[in-house]
């Protein structure tokens, strides 16, 4: 089983923000699901993706759905993102400063094999979720970490762990302007091959916003009923 | 009202971490209470607390006893962070690609005006506490502000804001090896002048390890109540 979320904010600078979704599936109905989850610069990102989509509708040519193993992914689209990359940068872009890297998520099943989850460096290289990192961030990571340290643990059920997502990327959205809504929630059951349970909520989508509403009281709550100093209970 | 709260880890590289205390408390009985907080490169930061604490003892020198005003003394911070930073750079230290940035947070009062805050980037200068932005964080701030961001109003107990600064610095050091034990926490009345509130927690320390306990049990109690998505109803 797999969990997905991303938010949609991008922005070049703060006086030009945007909403672009950052979550890109992939599906092969009955065979193979791909996601891809992009954290970095939009038009490497965006790049990465059309080559990507492009390539698939090729049947002859190497893509997500040629590959046997899910580390070929991983390897293919590290491979893509540093070719857009290098050609970016012959167009002189890396002389105005802006960083053209791109970090990437990748997860899905192949029939046969079980889910697996891959990061994606800008760089090109790639590690593998592990029992013990059963979990990848990439982006606007640290405010969202602590509730996911605490939380997800290998075994926790696919709704336990979708949930904790959508409360990770509530807290930073609320410390960070850079990370906005809609928040793309994509649930994936192992062995199901399709891609049914793809959420898309606004801040007052009825189930985000309880969630939200539910856990900025219990917080307040619970931090009220915290143990006193010493010197409060006198 | 005022509350500092600091870790104790600093490290040059993962292979070489130590304990400094990053609180450095001045008191002048009943004239003056000036606290730095510091975060960044270790040798700029004892340079700094190093030649404060001498021109203090020198009753015709410019320092942290002579100013007037509690903007004077950030200025004065700043100057001297500037200076320290020259003098090592002069040393050849720049050539390494080591930072030897600081970055400082000062507060304290002078009697006859209120309460003063402020926060001394690397470069000098300096920003105030306002209404709106009542708390600074340097250092690895990001993964300790969603719960400051939550509770942290003006207008908050002294003891409120304490227990928050430790949730605050508990889930960071969870999150993050590069912030550790013991912590201090300064909690300072208007109009004391005294520097008794000082505690310094350990993990195990009996008031620190309570609101530790309580906090993780409650958020995992938290999360566990909430709302389930449609398709867990059924």
């Amino acid at each position: 089983m797999l969990v997905f979320a991303s938010d949609s904010r991008t922005h070049a600078g703060v006086d030009d923000v945007n909403t672009y979704c950052k979550m890109h599936p992939f599906l092969w109905d009955g065979d193979r699901v791909v996601v891809l989850l992009s954290a970095g610069n939009l038009a490497t990102t965006q790049a990465v993706v059309k080559e990507l989509e492009r390539a698939a509708q090729d049947e002859s040519a190497e893509s997500l759905r040629s590959f046997a193993y899910f580390n070929e992914i991983a390897e293919y689209v590290g491979q893509v993102s540093m070719a857009v990359q290098a050609r970016h940068h012959g167009e002189g872009l890396h002389q105005s400063g802006v960083s053209l890297e791109s970090t990437f998520i990748v997860g899905g099943q192949i029939r046969g094999a079980a889910p697996d989850l891959y990061l994606v460096y800008p760089q090109g290289n790639y590690i593998n979720y592990s029992p013990d990192q059963p979990f990848f961030q990439i982006g606007e990571a640290k405010y969202g970490k602590p509730i996911l340290d605490r939380i997800i643990e290998s075994g926790i059920s696919l709704e336990n762990a979708a949930r904790c997502a959508l409360v990770s990327l509530d807290s930073t959205m609320r410390s960070n302007l850079s990370v906005g809504p809609p928040v793309d929630l994509l649930i994936y059951p192992r062995d199901c091959f399709s891609l049914d349970r793809h959420m898309r909520y606004k801040l007052n989508s009825p189930y985000f916003a309880s969630i939200r509403k539910q856990w900025g009281e219990g917080i307040r709550k619970l931090f009220d009923d915290l143990p006193r100093f010493d010197w409060e209970k006198s």
